[in-house]
C-alpha cells in the first residue's frame, strides 16, 4: 500500500481519541471515577518514554546474551538471576532483593538422538522432554506404535507392550486461539510416558506442540505418576513424526533407536528476583507485575518468558521515568522455575513476608511478546465489571479486548488466595513457532510489540495503583 | 508459558462460542436475518479447507518464485500477470480474463549510491524513489541541508539553493496504529523533491519512512509539480540518517556525492487480472475482492502486497473448496499498477464490461498479512450499522473490530462510485519494518496469519453474496 491520503481509521494527533474515550468512559462508568485528566498524559507519556527507543528490546538482548539458557538450577539461571537483581538496581528501583527458591534440577545431558533402524538410516530430529529419565546408556532399539491420544495408547493393551509408543496428534490448526489448539495437544507430552509405560511400553515419542512444520523439535514438562515405570519421553520434530508415520504405514514393523542421556540431580537453591516503586500512601497494598525468568534449555528464552520480565522491568522504569508517584506499591517479580515446577510461583505466595501485606492485583505476560490486545482477568464477576470503567484508555492502546479467564502460572498461587489476576493477552497466530524450542530467539521479537505489552501493563499497574481495585 | 489447565479464553470445540454469538447476533441484529445454521457450518468449513494446509503461503510463495520483482512495466509484472491468469485457470475459477491497463514505466537503472564526501568517505544506503529523474551522468556533489518538514524546506529560501535537502522527520513511533505514523510522515517522500527544487535545491534525501532502524533504504513514489524543475529524489536508510544528521552537527560544511541512473520511459500495455464463481441467481451483481499484483523493484512484494492477490484467490478457492454455490457473483482481481499510478483500479471502475453489472460490495487487502483484526467499512453509516448482525460471525475469526473509514486504493474509484469498500484491517506494528524495502521477502510472512486474512474475506464475500448489503 501507498500513501492514501484518508486511510487512518485514527485520528493522528491524539486529542480526538482521547476525547471519545472521555465519552465512552463517561457512558461506561455511569458515574464512576474516571479522571482523563489524569490519566490521558500518561498514555501518552508512557508512548513517548516507550515507543522512539523501546529499552525492553534492549533489556532483552543483554538478558539472553548474559543467560541464553536458563532452566531452573543451572549455571545460566543463576547468572539470570544475578543479571536481573543487577538491572533492578541499576534501575534505582526503591527496594531489589531475592527471594529464596529450592528449584528441581532436570539437565538434558549431550546425547539425544533417534534413528530409524535400517538401510539407509534416517535421523529423526528429537529432544527430550523436560523430566524425562535417561534410555539405557546404549540406547533402546523397539519397533514404534503410531496413536493419536493417552485413551488410544492405554487402549492398545498387549499390542503396547516393549513399543515406543508414538503420540502423533497434531495440535488442531483451525482453533484461531492457538492456546486452545496447544491445550487440545498438551496431554500427550505431559502424559505420554505414563500412558505408555501402563501397556509396557518401552518409551514416549511425542510429536511437538507446535504449529509449525519445520525439523525442530519443542520440549516442555512431563511428569511421572507412581503407579507405573518411568520410561523415556522424547519430542519429535513435526516435519519428522510425519515422516515417522508415512514410514510406518508402509513398514509397520520397523525400529527405532533412541538414545537420551538426561538425568535428575537434587534440589538446588535459586530464587525470585523482586524490586519495587514503594507506594507513598498505601505501602503494604502491593500490585505484582511479573513473568518467570527460568526458560527451557533450548533457544534463548527470549519470547518465553524473558519477554515477560524485561516488560516487568521496562513497567517499572517507565513509571519512575514519568516521574510518577504511585499511591500503592508496584513489585517487579522475576519469577523462578515456571516450566517444570512453579516453585517461584508458590513460594512467592507463601513467602512470611507477605503477613504484614495486602496483595492488591498481579499481572503476568507470559503468552509471547506480540501486540497486546487485551487482559485475562481471573476474578468475580463484580470486579470484572468495575473494570469497565478502564476500558477505554485501554483502547487506545489497541489492548481493550479483556474477558475473564486464566491469568497466569506464576501469579497462578496468589490469585488462589484472591487475588485478582491479570494475564496480559497478545496476538497468538506465532508464539507456537518458537516456544520451547531453538526457534526462541530474539530474533523472533519485534521491538514495538514488546515494548506495547510492557506500555499496557505499565498502565494497568498504575492504574490499580492510584485507583485501586 | 507451559501447560496451564484453565488457560484458554475460549473453550475449545465450535459449539459453545457459536451458541454465544448465535445470542449476540439476536440482540445485534434487532429483528434482522441472522442466520447462523447456514453460516456457522461456512466458518467451520473455511478454518477445515484452510488452516491445516495454509495454501495461500504455497501460493504466495508459487508467485514470489516466479516474479519478485513486479513493477508495473516491468518483465516480471508481466511474468506475474501471466502466472495470475494461469493460476485463476488451474484454480478452475468460472471465467478468467485479463483486463487491458496502460501503465508508467519507471526503471531503477543500475547506479544508485550517496557517499559522505573526505577522507575517510562513508556509503550511505540509498535507492531511488520511485518516479525520480536521475542525476547528472557522473552525479551530482553538493552540501547538505537538514530539515524537518516540506513547509521548512520551502523556508529555507536562497540557503536551499545548490544543497542536496535532507529530509529527517522519523515516522511517531508514539502512534499505536502505524499507519497513523505513516502518513504523519510520508509527505517528506512524495512531495520533497519539489519542495527541495522550489528554493534551488539540486536534489531531496529522504529519511525512509520505516519504523526499523537498519540500512536498508524503503523506495516509493513521488512526483513532481509542474511549476519546479525536476530534480533527483533518493530515501536513505534510517541508521544512514542518523548518521548523517550527526556527522552534519559536526560538519554542516560536509558534501555528499548522489549518483542515480533511474529513467522513464513511455507508457505500456499491461492488465489486471479477473477471474470469478459465478452468481447463481444474480450473475451480474458483482462482490470484488483483491489486491495488487505490482510491486516495488526491492525485495520481493510478499506482503505489499502479493499477500493480498493470493489472499483474493484463496478466498474463492475455499468457497469452492467447500462446494458452495454463491448466489452473487464473487470476481478476484488482481490490480496492476497501485503503487505508482492506480492504472489498473482506474480502469476496472472505467471499463465499458461494468455497465452491465451491478458493483455490490468491493473488498481489498493491503495493509499487510498480519492476524486480522476487522474492516475498515467505507460507506454511509446506515449501511455500517446493518453490518453489524455480521460482526459475532467476525468475532469467531477474532476480526471482529469494524470501523468506518478508509478501504483501499485500488478499490477507490470503485468505491467512489459509491460502492461500498471494505479494508482487511490487520495487526500494524511489522507493516512499515518491511514496506517498499528489500525486507518484503516470503520470510516475513505467517502463513496462519495470511491464511486468516483470506478466510476472512471468504466470509465477507460469501454473506454479501448471499444477503446482499
Amino acid at each position: 500500500m501507498k500513501r492514501t491520503g484518508g486511510h487512518s481509521v485514527r485520528p493522528r494527533n491524539f486529542i480526538l481519541p482521547l476525547a471519545a474515550a472521555f465519552l465512552c468512559l463517561c457512558a461506561a462508568a455511569a458515574g464512576q471515577t474516571a479522571d482523563t485528566t489524569t490519566y490521558n498524559p500518561v498514555i501518552r507519556g508512557l508512548l513517548d518514554k516507550g515507543m522512539w527507543s523501546t529499552p525492553a528490546y534492549d533489556l532483552l538482548r543483554d538478558l539472553v546474551k548474559a543467560a541464553p539458557h536458563r532452566l531452573s538450577g543451572s549455571k545460566g539461571a543463576a547468572t539470570a538471576v544475578a543479571w536481573m537483581t543487577s538491572e533492578m538496581n541499576v534501575l534505582q528501583f526503591d527496594s531489589v532483593r531475592q527471594e529464596a527458591v529450592m528449584v528441581p534440577r532436570w539437565e538434558r545431558g549431550k546425547i539425544e538422538r533417534a534413528d530409524i533402524v535400517g538401510r539407509p538410516s534416517y535421523r529423526l530430529e528429537v529432544c527430550a522432554l523436560g523430566g524425562s529419565v535417561p534410555t539405557p546408556r546404549g540406547g533402546l532399539t523397539a519397533e514404534v506404535v503410531e496413536v493419536h491420544s493417552l485413551q488410544e495408547a492405554r487402549a492398545l493393551g498387549s499390542r503396547g507392550k516393549g513399543k515406543i509408543v508414538f503420540f502423533n496428534r497434531p495440535m488442531d490448526a483451525r482453533e484461531v486461539d492457538t492456546f486452545n489448539a496447544y491445550e487440545g495437544a498438551v496431554d500427550q507430552r505431559g502424559e505420554g510416558a505414563d500412558a505408555a509405560a501402563s501397556v509396557g511400553g518401552v518409551a514416549a515419542l511425542v510429536r511437538s506442540v507446535s504449529l509449525r512444520p519445520d525439523r525442530v523439535p519443542h520440549t516442555g514438562a512431563m511428569s511421572y505418576a507412581k503407579d507405573v515405570p518411568e520410561v523415556p519421553a522424547a519430542a519429535i520434530s513435526i516435519m519428522d513424526a510425519d515422516t515417522l508415520s508415512a514410514r510406518l504405514k508402509r513398514t509397520p514393523s520397523l525400529r527405532v533407536r533412541l538414545r537420551l542421556d538426561c538425568r535428575t540431580l537434587p534440589d538446588v537453591p535459586s530464587a525470585n528476583v523482586l524490586g519495587e516503586i514503594v507506594g507513598t500512601e498505601k505501602p503494604r497494598d502491593i500490585i505484582v507485575v511479573g513473568g518467570h525468568l527460568d526458560c527451557w534449555d533450548k533457544g534463548e528464552g527470549a519470547v518465553d518468558d524473558g519477554s515477560g520480565c524485561v516488560q516487568a522491568l521496562e513497567a517499572l522504569r517507565l513509571i519512575k521515568a514519568l516521574g510518577l508517584h504511585p499511591k500503592r506499591t508496584i513489585r517487579a517479580v522475576a519469577f523462578m522455575n515456571e516450566e517444570n515446577g512453579s516453585r517461584g510461583g508458590k513460594a512467592y505466595a507463601a513467602d512470611p513476608a507477605r503477613k504484614g501485606e495486602h496483595q492488591v492485583a498481579a499481572i503476568e505476560s507470559d503468552r509471547g511478546c506480540f501486540a497486546p490486545t487485551g487482559f485475562s482477568v481471573d476474578c468475580d464477576s463484580a470486579l470484572f465489571q468495575r473494570t469497565e470503567r478502564w476500558k477505554p484508555f485501554f483502547k487506545e492502546l489497541q489492548a481493550g479486548e479483556w474477558s475473564q479467564g486464566f491469568s497466569g502460572v506464576d501469579i497462578l498461587p496468589t490469585v488462589r488466595q484472591g487475588v485478582p489476576g491479570f494475564g496480559l493477552v497478545v496476538e497468538s497466530q506465532r508464539y507456537f513457532d518458537y516456544h520451547h524450542s531453538d526457534n526462541d530467539l530474539i530474533s523472533a521479537v519485534n521491538p514495538r510489540e514488546l515494548e506495547l505489552g510492557a506500555i499496557t501493563e505499565a498502565l494497568l499497574c498504575y492504574l490499580i495503583a492510584q485507583e485501586g481495585l
